[in-house]
């Protein structure tokens, strides 16, 4: 093959940095790949806006079937997002006997294994180095760096906007609405935040990744969820006091007995000592622990135009060195997702430590309430912090770490506490990831 | 192929790791290379000692030759270390049209771009993911996952025992030889540390990963080497004032402007905020700045059984997946070394911040005399700093940190202050990194 023409459907933000990309290491990209990779068609709805990047307007067309049916092109990079129309794209170049990159993290945590088996069936590869940690080569690491290791947990940091917010409350002990509404203004979070700050973005990429460690089926519905709007600079403050940092993290966790596999997203208190503790600001990293390679850990920019580009276009040229013949490239078979094989530990199921925050009324006994209550469902209390910082409203937060207890017994204990008359209000728990 | 047979030379602590490793995750080798691997010989000069594994000890032999002519081995796992016998070894590996997974950076970084070129036109791999990092995927990182990069510089702390010694004498002030002794009782460190502590160890590092990311053929005679052994503990706490750590790093840059690579180890002076500066005791970290990427680091255990077992293995799964017709693997095509291809810049012409400890005589004007030395080679002083800790010789330290200057220049103005009669002996340098 002298050239490898690609087709880009999206041209959007990322879609403008692949394009920008490819131009300013065209020939690195050349020499490495063995053949020289273009951009012949792209495809978005619409046409007419100029985009920040040197490239042809006339080969922009509104018809993304032009391009999945074009018989020159044999790599489609799939940039539209979401669910729909992607899947139907991506399904047609697949079909069609075209490689295709993808970026989509929520089609993949929906329909990967099938896209997968499809890409199987037809003889091409999927490849979606883009889809998690933006610009960190973490599906390559899982796929074949550690591919000899069984993999016993994963902990990452994998949305910047919640990162961001959550490192300048920290910092600055605001709320989550002042600085959310300051990444808003610089651009780390979008109009409508819904789909970062409450961990769906987190989530979609821990099934990736727990799909991948795991070797099973694991889709978004199958992760629990909870995002970080709820967290007030109070529990900041008490985590840092208590020799915490609070991340949002992404966890999957195999159980060693009977290999069901947890996971997760929520916001999680992590002790300051651990490596992921200072990961700040828009930086995604991710934790990876193996029975042979130990604990490793993988940092870099998780969004951004260039660190996506940088991810996408390494997906591209391990397909273009192979369609060149000027090397075999890894391919997505090897860690195969078994399609509909699962083995899940629900959440109730869970056992940690947490970190409860109970309002109580600020009268004499009401400890001696909350502790029985939380004895009675075998919670044991590991430190406790009253800060003696009233409220107007005559009350005051007690702080309480607990050793290990089962969230189910957590909830249970916690709806107990908020009918007695000495909780203020519903009590507020974050759960605590001690070994990291 | 029904089973992918492997010949193992070197039967030391590495390779009854690899022994164990295939042992205990077997099933899982076999899933995701799609065939069984095994080893079927194994090659030593001492037969006799039992290892701490469970093999048949029928299968080793002291006659390397034996496992080289054998048809039915297609991979041979090189762990004999150092130049020769090891180099002949490999070669005739490959010159059988035998795989070759090694983890002989000495080897690599005197012959690599030979060996390399030999095992291409054998039309055969030559792979050496623990040559570097232990069990971090750093050659693979380089390799593929930020393959559409042009690489700007690398950082990197690569050899555990030295890491072990400046974090101890750090934390504790205590010596170098104090350290380096308990390093040695834990086994940390070798019995003639000379290798590691000398910085021959990370040079032969530094040299394998500036050959990757900068695609010239960068040898171990091509870097700039200076050792930990002769860094005081006041140096540390002197850059622990200044906000600084002191860690042995292997550092390679490209020049912007001419494109020349500057491949050099030495103890440096890092921000205290760097991620690098928290990498502590035996772990290694590689920090990879990309044009695309941006900032990215890869973090792990750089050395042991089981680290550097899952590194070698996920070059055999590599090869053995290849092999099984089951996927195609990377290969070490793509980013080949060309022979003979090096732009280098001295160290001479290095332009940095340096470190100074001079030792003055205690008398009026010594700083005169210093500074008007300095000045006179165009190095100008950030910051200073003289501890009041008179020594008993009537000396005092003064510690200079300059601000960027060339490397020529400080050793010209520290051989005439060596010559004055202010200085109470030879001045001690540390260059800094100030960005990372």
């Amino acid at each position: 093959m002298d050239c490898v023409n690609i087709g880009l459907i999206g041209f959007g933000n990322i879609g403008t940095g692949v394009v920008n990309a490819i131009n300013q290491n065209r020939e690195l990209l050349r020499e490495r790949a063995g053949v020289p990779v273009s951009i012949t068609r792209i495809a978005d709805t619409d046409t007419r806006r100029k985009r920040d990047a040197d490239y042809d307007p006339a080969i922009v067309t509104s018809d993304a079937a032009a391009l999945l049916d074009d018989p020159s092109i044999s790599i489609i990079i799939e940039l539209v997002g979401g669910l729909e129309p992607a899947r139907t794209f991506v399904e047609k170049a697949l079909r069609n006997k075209k490689h295709v990159v993808t970026a989509n993290k929520a089609m993949l945590a929906t329909f990967g294994a099938d896209l997968i088996e499809l890409a199987r069936e037809n003889g091409v590869s999927l490849l979606f180095e883009a889809s998690v940690g933006g610009g960190i080569p973490i599906i390559r690491a899982l796929q074949t760096g550690i591919s000899a290791n069984n993999v016993q947990r994963v902990h990452g940091i994998l949305n910047g906007t919640c990162n961001y917010i959550l490192t300048h409350m920290s910092q600055d002990g605001r709320a989550f609405e002042t600085v959310l509404a300051e990444a808003q203004a610089h651009g780390f979070a979008e109009p409508d935040p819904t789909y970062d700050v409450e961990g769906y973005d987190t989530a979609h990429k821990t099934a990736i990744l727990a799909s991948l460690a795991f070797q099973q089926d694991i889709r978004f519905a199958d992760v629990f969820v909870e995002g970080i709007s709820r967290l007030k600079p109070v529990d900041l403050e008490n985590a840092r006091r208590l020799g915490y940092v609070v991340k949002l993290l992404g966890i999957a966790k195999r159980d060693a007995g009977d290999d069901r596999v947890e996971a997760r997203v929520h916001p999680t208190l992590i002790p300051t000592t651990s490596l992921l503790a200072n990961v700040n600001g828009v930086f995604n990293a991710v934790m990876v622990e193996g029975d042979l390679v130990g604990q490793t850990l993988f940092y870099g920019r998780g969004a951004g135009q260039n660190p996506t580009a940088s991810a996408i276009l390494s997906d591209v040229m391990a397909i273009a060195a192979s369609l060149s013949g000027c090397t075999r490239t890894e391919s997505d078979d090897r860690l195969r997702i078994p399609v509909g094989t699962k083995s899940l530990k629900p959440i109730a199921e869970l056992e940690t430590s947490y970190y409860l925050r109970v309002s109580v009324t600020d009268k004499p006994g009401a400890m001696a309430v909350i502790s029985s209550i939380l004895a009675k469902h075998n919670i044991s209390i590991n430190s406790m912090l009253q800060t003696g910082e009233r409220r107007t409203d005559q009350a005051a937060d007690v702080i309480i770490v607990t050793h290990h207890a089962r969230e189910a017994d957590v909830q249970a204990a916690l709806g107990e506490i908020a009918r007695t008359d000495v909780a203020h209000d519903q009590p507020f728990v974050l759960r605590v990831e001690d070994e990291l």
